[in-house]
């Protein structure tokens, strides 16, 4: 697959989201969506989470592979795929996989945790180690794809992916009814990308907004200059948004149909956190939580406004997590 | 209010547990009911998982406290009410005596933690304390009561208590489809009662079959002489379920509507608990995942056959929790 090589029109795209929402039926989860009165009073708006931590394997990314694989010709199939992560698209690439009885091959970093690793390989994959001084995991993946005849299944920059990613907002909006905000996480910006369409689709009113880790803001950077801009993200407990630049794909839709980048600290981030796992009893990871954190700072005070909220994923060492609430002050 | 002074017929019951399903209809939340494929693959059954942690307050107790409270005439509410309780039942009475602009009273013990008392004073409650060493909390309350003119809000051994912690099954068996089998948490007794009932009223075939910490066995002994047991806990997690027996009331409930009653280790809840929070992504307490427990640890083994279980509470200390897991290991 080789991404966005001819970046298709808004409507064939809306048309692939349509598509992506027949194939993830009855395979993803749909989510629930969280309400909270103590939330809504804390932040003057009401508040729709939709639960993508309680998603298979515990993230968004399920969809996106689900609908990609599910898309792929026999042919294909029987080679196998390839994909490259140390996060949550390993693991979704590996369950599907699974599921649809394809091979599958994961690229992952030498140093990637043993949970991740026994998490990937339980679901059939074949782990093969990059070393991050040496080759490049893409080009690894690349590379192992031509060799051995697989796919590659990109982690953000697809249509295939940014359309099954927008099966969760376009669940939202139905079971959320009028949105005037969405709120979604941005790493590559396949979340996003989805989003956008799904809004475009269902509630073209509705102002969606990507949120960062403050010290990963090149797609908030990219969004301004009208550019793409590749930067090396900085130290953030975010870590499924540490990608040095949005997709080339999504950054097209972005522009043409996302209102505003924003960013948040880590410090928010934790708080959020924190707020979300003592009060609304949902587990959810750092980067889970990148699109409330800007509600719970009054950095974005939309009053009186019914706001979506993507939380991406739940997928968090626990005790992490408690380490960084000892120094975090509760909401 | 006279704890069961004189216990209602069955059929009283159950249609006090039809009221209170009409009174708590858009007031309580509807708790969602989780699934999860992982966890039908390790026990051998599919489980339904009734979300009573993510109820408001955080736990089934807010059922009961608002069944009974809305139910006071008049001249009760204007005099308040009181209440005794270091955990969920003060909470739930001081949230709903709130709603319903009722002035709430909660006798606490003054080593209560911080975060139980500043909830409770958070939702307008006045807070009373008692010193573990002199007077027993249960007196104190009723001496307010008799004092002031208080309404004593009992914690579990009441009809309209009983009938409101059944709405949680009762929902849960319209949500989940047939159940072969139901697991309840037993502290004294108001929630398994209430569930009882609920199957008995909705779906007669279930086993209700109630889980309560070892160290804490007095109602599966009271269950086994067929007499109420009083013995005080012992040391155990589960703090929920900590009471020396249990009801009057609800004992006579179990003994005509329960099939059985067993019980499991703090090491058992242990595991159920990081099994919970790190796969399902629900915050849940000790007392919480009682009815797990049983299924994970291979206690309780049936095969084949579609159980539901209440995950009754997610109010919990997660630097706590995060101890525990350390020393746990993973399902």
């Amino acid at each position: 697959m080789s991404p966005a090589a001819a970046a298709p029109a808004l409507e064939e795209l809306l048309e692939r989201l349509a598509d992506a929402r027949q194939r993830v039926a009855g395979v993803a989860h749909r989510t629930p969506v969280a309400t909270s009165r103590t939330l809504d009073a804390r932040v003057g708006c009401r508040v729709f989470l939709k639960c993508e931590n309680l998603q298979r394997m515990g993230a968004f990314k399920f969809r996106g592979a689900y609908n990609t694989l599910s898309r792929l010709p026999d042919e294909a199939r029987r080679h196998g795929v390839v994909a490259y992560s140390s996060g949550n698209h390993a693991q979704a690439v590996a369950l599907v996989a699974r599921l649809l009885e394809i091979p599958a091959t994961i690229v992952m970093p030498s140093t990637a945790p043993a949970l991740k690793l026994d998490a990937t390989r339980d679901y059939g994959a074949e782990v093969v180690f990059y070393d991050r001084a040496g080759e490049e995991r893409e080009a690894m993946a690349e590379r192992l794809a031509g060799e051995r005849g697989l796919t590659l299944i990109p982690p953000f920059d697809h249509p295939d992916i940014v359309a099954g990613q927008g099966t969760a907002a376009a669940e939202l909006f139905e079971q959320a009814g009028p949105l005037d905000v969405l709120l979604v996480p941005v790493g590559g910006g396949g979340l996003i990308a989805g989003a956008a369409l799904a809004a475009r689709l269902l509630r073209p009113a509705c102002r969606v907004i990507g949120v960062e880790p403050e010290a990963g803001d090149d797609g908030a950077r990219s969004f301004r200059e009208g550019r793409i801009v590749r930067a090396p993200c900085g130290e953030t407990i975010a870590d499924g948004a540490r990608t040095p630049s949005v997709g080339r794909l999504n950054f097209e839709i972005i522009r043409a149909c996302v209102s505003d980048m924003i960013t948040a600290t880590d410090a928010e981030l934790k708080r959020a956190m924190r707020f979300v796992m003592e009060r609304l009893k949902l587990v959810v990871e750092p980067t889970g939580v990148l699109g409330l954190a800007p509600l719970l700072s009054g950095r974005l005070a939309p009053a009186g406004e019914r706001i979506g909220v993507i939380l991406s994923g739940g997928n968090v060492d626990l005790t992490q997590a408690a380490e960084w609430f000892a120094e975090t002050p509760r909401e």
